[in-house]
């Protein structure tokens, strides 16, 4: 299998490597070289969203370019798979709630790939709750019962747990309502409901939540929050079940590689990996395309994927809109740190834990067995007490050992934070981005469209879903435009 | 708008008269005539299974034809615009936890089409429950009590909701557990849990599940409704949301008809409405298709959508393997019964009812307002009772009249019994049918492939959810086999 330069594995016995193995890494990294043809569509990044835009733009008969700074296709979705076991560095969790990536394993007969992420059978079967009152643990009931119970109280701002306020989770402004909320961020909301708080739930309501945004109580927009629990069904267990269950056997990477096989398939599809797009140019009759390296590609639409934290690193001519612009240059909040350890202990296969707000790392869970026999744990941080675990894997060790003793026999991870194509990981708003920002994001600037989970209209934005959506509703406009029969365009 | 002359509209100063209007209707109703060309694919059949077939198959470059028996599209699903309101003749409603239906309206930009069947504001806001001890009013809030403790009994096989048994509702057989129900029948699963059940509780639960099999307590399988229950997520509550509460404010036609005109725009559909199929020979080097009038046409590929009540009713040669010549000679149980009447007090917009076991309706519940300011309720009814609503409209009346006083300005319906392509509604398996069936119907014969809802694999067989998956998949498979450049075929 390939090699990324991406990620890190560190183990005992070993030094800190740079760069892991995955089906995810495309070679020969390009099968088109300097050329004067003008595609149909460039589409820029191969996370879900490009990969979703190139595969639907190349089925349709398009002419289509794919163009990747990275060596792998995947974003901020990519899995290594290690002695045959798939850990995955971004993305994990998808539910057949989720239309649009359902839809995908669905159509590419990928069903039978679900796992579950929990096994409540071993023999450590608890959970640990590490807060400013000491460690404790409790059974997985009394752990849910207490996240629902934190969790009904900070998501219930009008009396129906937020079904009033938000009745489709894909349409999340319906009842304008809802807008009352638009400049709140998570420390507002704990702020209005702390007298009815235990401290209990309110560490618990602020470590979830600050899993779920990557962020700081501060700077979390608090309708991203109710927009995720509308999404899974204003019920904290189907939440669970929606976002940190249910897994691929095959890992990410494999079902990626579906899309980019279906694309290279129809012979419709040209592409470059290790090439970074440095400027975009929509002022003339056809889009041009410049490279890091100095080439330039030439197209009549261009997709562009890159991700809100980083689009302001692409030049662009005429400009991004005020919206892209500022939004960009504020970034959205999500600096997760993911870490993924093996633990030597089977019987560790069915624990939790949180730890909050003194360590380095909020959450932490079983999520596999590896074919050692080892646990596979994987714990979450974020830009609370963020830590980069590259570089200092002794402080990262101690922040996993916080939650329980671990005999830790790898550290697997990619830092998010320093990804130069990223700078982070799933889109959390900061309050009030989304209302003054969002349209604005998703809006087209002449023969450019801008796709991405970050400014996804579903309810599912900021998810796998979200992207697959995303580049599902480019490519169709695309190609609407470019086939249609009619004689005038929509542009 | 044009007419199909199916459906039936009866008012008191009129008489009963067939034929509806539906922008479903397709005119000119041929774009195809004679010809000896081969297609790349036939789909016979255009409900939502053959529409999604014929839009993925053209948009992919196939060569397509698209034969029709009605004068319209959408099969078991058509709506009929009259004064401007959409009254659903069949499948009417849908939610974001159906993956492959929403993926569509998501696609389609047409997320704000979705509106409430519900709307508890009005002065009648109550539910009539009339049984074998009488009738009385109960607030909605009793009736989910009442019949979300019935649903939970009659699923609970497992302790645990059905979620042990069946932890994935789209790989139903996961936990091979599940098959201990395969050939239990409602009355079985309730004779199991008579002791536990109040008479109340019985008729709840008997016309609930009535409604969804369209059966009898004695020839309704037991499995498929746990597969309805798992699929809406172990809980009354979110099942209801997902089978009968959010509509399509422009009828299900509205949202059919974006199939057919993507796959149009394409220009590699031809297409014959009114052009039923007698004869499918797959025993040549091309499938011959023959046509009740005498045409042949010819293709590489049939995706072959008739329902399995009237399968049976098409020759084929080689002859339909024996699993689905005795499925279809079985026939599913779906013999529901469905009325719209418009009511004359707009107050009723609030109201729900059941009368069971002793009306030829079973449920009722308000489901809009008309533009005249009317209330449109809609009415089931089932095998159990069963009546032909254009044979006897009085009787259809006081069926109607039965649930509470009405004044009934009008009658909209679809008899599913009569229908020549259809023979029933939604598939509602017998005990046993699925296990010994289910494979055998999915099977593909030669170049012909069987794509329905009735044999779906997913969450969602029997509703548009599972149409729209099984055309997805059987329009892969045939693209994957005609336009791959590897050398071998997988046929």
């Amino acid at each position: 299998m390939a090699r990324s330069r991406e990620g890190w594995q560190w183990s005992p016995n070993g030094t800190l490597q740079q760069g892991l193995p995955s089906i995810g890494v495309i070679q020969p990294p390009r099968n088109v070289g300097k050329t004067s043809e003008v595609f149909d569509v460039i589409v820029i990044g191969s996370g879900y969203t490009g990969l979703t835009a190139a595969r639907d733009a190349t089925t349709s008969g398009l002419k289509t370019l794919l163009l990747e700074g990275r060596d792998r296709i995947g974003g901020r979705t990519w899995s290594s798979n290690i002695d045959g076991y798939p850990f995955e560095m971004g993305g994990t969790w998808v539910h057949w709630f989720q239309p649009h990536v359902y839809r995908e394993l669905s159509r590419y007969g990928m069903i039978d790939q679900l796992v579950h992420s929990t096994d409540y059978s071993k023999k450590h079967n608890f959970f640990s709750f590490a807060t400013r009152s000491g460690r404790r643990e409790m059974s997985h009931e009394e752990e849910d019962e207490l996240f629902a119970r934190a969790v009904q109280k900070f998501v219930n701002v009008d009396g129906n747990y937020g079904k009033t306020v938000m009745p489709f989770p894909f349409n999340a402004h319906w009842n304008k309502d809802v807008l009352q909320y638009a400049n709140m961020s998570f420390a507002d909301r704990i702020a209005q409901i702390q007298h009815d708080l235990s401290e209990d739930e309110q560490h618990a309501i602020e470590s979830f939540a600050l899993l779920c945004s990557g962020g700081t109580r501060d700077n979390s927009a608090f309708l991203d929050f109710l927009r995720w629990w509308a999404a899974g069904n204003y019920d904290y267990k189907t939440l669970l079940d929606t976002i940190i269950i249910f897994k691929l056997k095959c890992g990410q990477s494999g079902f990626a590689i579906r899309f980019f096989k279906e694309a290279l398939e129809t012979q419709n599809l040209a592409y470059a990996f290790n090439t970074a797009v440095s400027r975009v140019d929509g002022t003339g009759d056809v889009v041009r395309v410049l490279t890091k390296e100095g080439d330039e590609f030439q197209a009549k639409r261009v997709i562009c994927t890159v991700p809100l934290n980083v689009l302001n690193k692409v030049d662009f001519n005429p400009p991004l809109n005020q919206a892209k612009r500022e939004a960009s240059a504020l970034k959205h909040v999500n600096q997760c740190v993911k870490v993924h350890a093996e633990i030597k202990d089977p019987e560790m296969r069915s624990w939790s834990g949180v730890t909050y707000p003194n360590n380095k790392l909020v959450i932490g869970l079983a999520d596999g067995t590896t074919p050692a026999g080892n646990t596979h744990c994987v714990f979450f941080g974020c830009d609370a007490n963020h830590i980069h675990a590259d570089e200092n894997i002794q402080e990262t060790l101690k922040a996993v050992k916080s939650f329980a003793p671990m005999d830790v026999e790898r550290l697997v991870f990619h830092n998010w934070s320093k990804d130069e194509f990223a700078e982070g990981a799933w889109v959390w708003y900061r309050p009030g981005m989304e209302v003054k920002y969002l349209e604005g994001l998703r809006e087209r600037q002449g023969a450019i469209l801008f796709a991405n989970s970050d400014w996804a209209a579903g309810g599912w934005r900021s998810f796998i879903d979200g992207a697959i959506q995303s580049g599902t509703e480019a490519a169709l406009t695309v190609k609407e435009e470019l086939l249609s029969r009619s004689p005038t365009s929509r542009l």
